[in-house]
């Protein structure tokens, strides 16, 4: 019997971004989009077209730009204004320009804030909604309504909080999302609450759940209503939201699968769970708090000692799920224990040919390098560089003598900043001076100089992105800097890592890998 | 009438320990227990003599430094082992030795662990209860039991797991202590559990709950818990601890005592929830989660914008609970989107005097600063010195005439780096040049030398953290840097932020006005 289904209907890219001290740009936006498609959620909240020109322009772009095979883009907004009409509301018409086929749209439920905040009747609310539904679904669009404040609204005036979910399925819409935007519901509240409504929901209306972890109960409390009757789950990536955050679903959805026996995402997408939730957390770069359930780096480490080897007899009784059905793996906190067999299987899918004395060097280096604060997951180019390191080979492409970079203020403010390289190209000896917008900048013009006469090929060369990331922050300036440094030639692109306590090694040291990379990838073209 | 009371049992000095990347010196520890006897746990588990020699001295040390006026100490260890006799058994005597009034012993409850783990017979793990609570009891201890793995051994064999329970009861221990030690359970088999195990107890035994947070859900579980009859909940502050880390106290006891009517702390109490929160986290050097439930400090941010005049109004409405009962406050988030009552009621509490213009004006820098990728929200520093700007305020502390900053590499690859500033201080001018390991810290360093003479004060200031974000990525290296930068004095702790496409211009602006609020601060206390 195929288990039942709880869509997954996320929320990052709209209310995930009200998180303090995030704000992403419309192709940071893009870009985790397609890793929630990659994940297979049902439905994607994109953003709220007209109360945010940013994005507007996601959802142009996105039309255009994102190929999506498993989710379904979703454009926010909320019902039409009080006493106000339909066909010459900005909101709605903004929503049905956002051109996706479902919208979600706020409604709200609880009379304190309909005679207060909106300050108009409870009949008009009513009818708020009724419109605004009617008007979406006659424009085509599937209609999700969240409720907003529905657990207080439902505490204080039950009877309204009905009314409005009645009117809400009789105009059309397919989903009623019971919101505790306050987050304050305890979880035996949450399912009372859904069990009621969904005695009152007539039609094919789908109820859902959308919750805040102001009291840490958002995942339970979800979980609550999906006991009670709800079979679609809101919430962001790695619980990103406004205060304490939304429903985390790298938390819910393996609850929901592994546990409740539930289907949420297309088979074989579970295990991709930890490296989405990574990928999105260095997009926004935003670490991912280590001890997050599931995916985290701590979650299925052992810091056992005498036990270790009792946990490697018998995982399941020391571990609660297997870690690679989240894509995550056990760490032994004692012993490094980095996997002869990865090292193998990477250097075969590179095509180099190892040794067992190879495979050791490169764990060795693994242990050493990422004791200093490399991260070779995220850096693949480093990783190849490396691997290439240890079975003997050398990059001979050019040896650098030496290096000097110069930051000017002048007295009328302007900043310039100046690279002088000098370099060895076989038996040539090139030295190049270039300015640039800041060091890394200047570095590379002056180090491309110096070698594209030699390597025409690097003129198809070109850096995408730099991330910077300290590390061991109790020292500050004096702590370690991560350095990743994309680039690409058009066709495919790559990373490499460089790890000091300058900023500027650490750059200069990605940089070079980087060219050096692109160089050995021009090379086996040819 | 009185409200039932809830336990609460703290073991941040034992389990929370488990954590990874943590390690306090017993004068930590010794710390910490004063501010969980200040906040008022019933007991303070501190750690477990003989398996550890600092845990040891903690107990030696606590007996004659500490003075507790509200906790009681707990010591932990294990029942005695297998086939072995209680009166040589070295866990019980080190127990009996560390001189607690109570202790508190770990008891295998699951067949798997008993037979594979101690590899013994199920009679003899009963045994190992049984003999073990009556001999510390004999010594006179007030004995707590931890059943180790009891919700998977309840699954497995219930008629085991139950014998256990009531040989401990049997034999005298005041508090069966139900552990979810793999962290892998939902609530509401935590809570049929937990009340099939309340149908078996006998006598005066109290019924304890302990989780861990492998799915998120430690908090509703403990929940859970005691509304199935639990009256002791253990945990952690800050939800420290090994893998996800254990319940997290500082979640579970307003939510018990708020919302769900129990007494966990004495009365007047709960107020200090936040600051001890924040005073075991820099204890321990562990930054505390800004988005943690009731203590975070973005727990009770609002970033509405358009709303903020109305959550004025009626903060109940929009808050779960007044914060000023766990001891934190509202923050208003200025950002972008703030409008005219947003940035006066940031005037207030400030204490800034502003008129119309001021705000106008405000709110027109921020406008363009924040299109040029500034972000206020998280540099209060920033935005307090561009308020005071808009009312006329200029810095007269110093003026920078230029600045130059060179890093080397030299042939043998070492790098180095210099900075030179010239700064007016009055009517002196002041030329100082510094090393340091990278830009930002020679910059630094050279300022700041040049400014102590005149200004004393600085020497207490010093950078905490360094924040890098490339903007708009797809330019890369020429795209636009901001940078964050955290200070402190010792007291309190400010943010600052610069944005440029050079990153050493956004890292020297940011700098210089960390350095002016330092020196405001210093300006005020005086």
């Amino acid at each position: 019997m195929a288990a039942e289904t709880v869509e997954v209907f996320d929320t990052t890219l709209r209310d995930g971004m009200q998180v303090e001290g995030v704000s992403a740009t419309v192709a940071d936006k893009l870009r985790i989009a397609e890793q929630l498609d990659h994940l297979g959620v049902h439905f994607i909240e994109g953003g709220w077209p007209g109360a945010n020109p940013k994005d507007v322009e996601f959802f142009a772009r996105a039309a255009t730009e994102l190929r999506l095979g498993t989710s379904v883009l979703v454009a926010f907004g909320s019902t039409r204004r009080p006493m106000g009409k339909v066909d010459d509301d900005a909101t709605l018409r903004n929503l049905v320009e956002a051109g996706t086929s479902a919208v979600c749209i706020v409604a709200k439920s609880w009379d304190y804030h309909v005679e207060q905040a909106l300050q108009t009747t409870l009949d008009e609310g009513v009818a708020m909604v009724d419109d605004s539904v009617r008007f979406l679904a006659a424009n085509g669009k599937r209609v999700l309504v969240d409720l907003e404040h529905f657990f207080d609204g439902f505490a204080h005036n039950p009877e309204f909080a009905l009314r409005v979910v009645e009117s809400a399925v009789q105009a059309g819409a397919s989903h009623l999302v019971l919101c505790d935007t306050n987050g304050g519901s305890l979880p035996h509240h949450v399912e009372e609450v859904v069990a009621a409504v969904a005695r009152h929901v007539r039609g094919d209306a789908t109820i859902g759940i959308h919750c805040h972890d102001d009291t840490g109960c958002a995942v339970a409390n979800s979980l609550a209503a999906v006991r009670a009757g709800a079979r679609h789950v809101q919430g962001t990536l790695n619980g990103l939201g406004e205060r304490t955050g939304n429903t985390n679903l790298t938390t819910v959805i393996p609850n929901l699968q592994l546990k409740m026996g539930f289907d949420c995402l297309p088979e074989g997408r579970l295990e991709r769970l930890t490296s989405v939730s990574n990928h999105v957390a260095e997009v926004l770069n935003r670490p991912l708090n280590p001890q997050a359930p599931y995916v985290g780096s701590s979650a299925f480490a052992h810091k056992a000692g005498l036990h270790v080897s009792a946990i490697a007899r018998a995982k399941d009784a020391y571990e609660h799920v297997a870690p690679e059905q989240v894509g995550n793996g056990t760490r032994f906190l004692v012993s490094e224990m980095a996997g002869r067999a990865t090292i193998s299987m990477k250097a075969e899918e590179l095509g180099l040919s190892m040794d067992g004395a190879a495979v050791g060097q490169v764990i060795d280096d693994l242990k050493r390098l990422e004791h200093d604060g490399y991260h070779f997951e995220a850096a693949d180019a480093s990783l190849e560089l490396l691997m290439r390191r240890a079975t003997g080979w050398q990059q001979g492409f050019f040896s650098v003598e030496s290096m000097r970079v110069i930051t000017d203020e002048t007295s009328g403010g302007e900043f310039v900043t100046e690279a002088t390289v000098k370099v060895w190209v076989g038996d040539r000896r090139e030295v190049r001076t270039a300015e640039g917008n800041g060091p890394v900048n200047a570095i590379d013009r002056a180090l491309r100089d110096a070698l594209v006469g030699a390597y025409p090929a690097l003129s198809r060369v070109h850096l995408t992105d730099y991330k910077v990331r300290i590390l061991d922050s109790s020292s500050a300036t004096g702590a370690v800097t991560r350095v990743l440094l994309d680039a690409s030639d058009g066709e495919s692109s790559w990373t490499t890592i460089g790890v000091s306590s300058n900023i500027i090694e650490a750059s200069w040291h990605a940089l070079e890998e980087s060219l050096v990379y692109g160089l050995l990838r021009a090379q086996r073209r040819n």
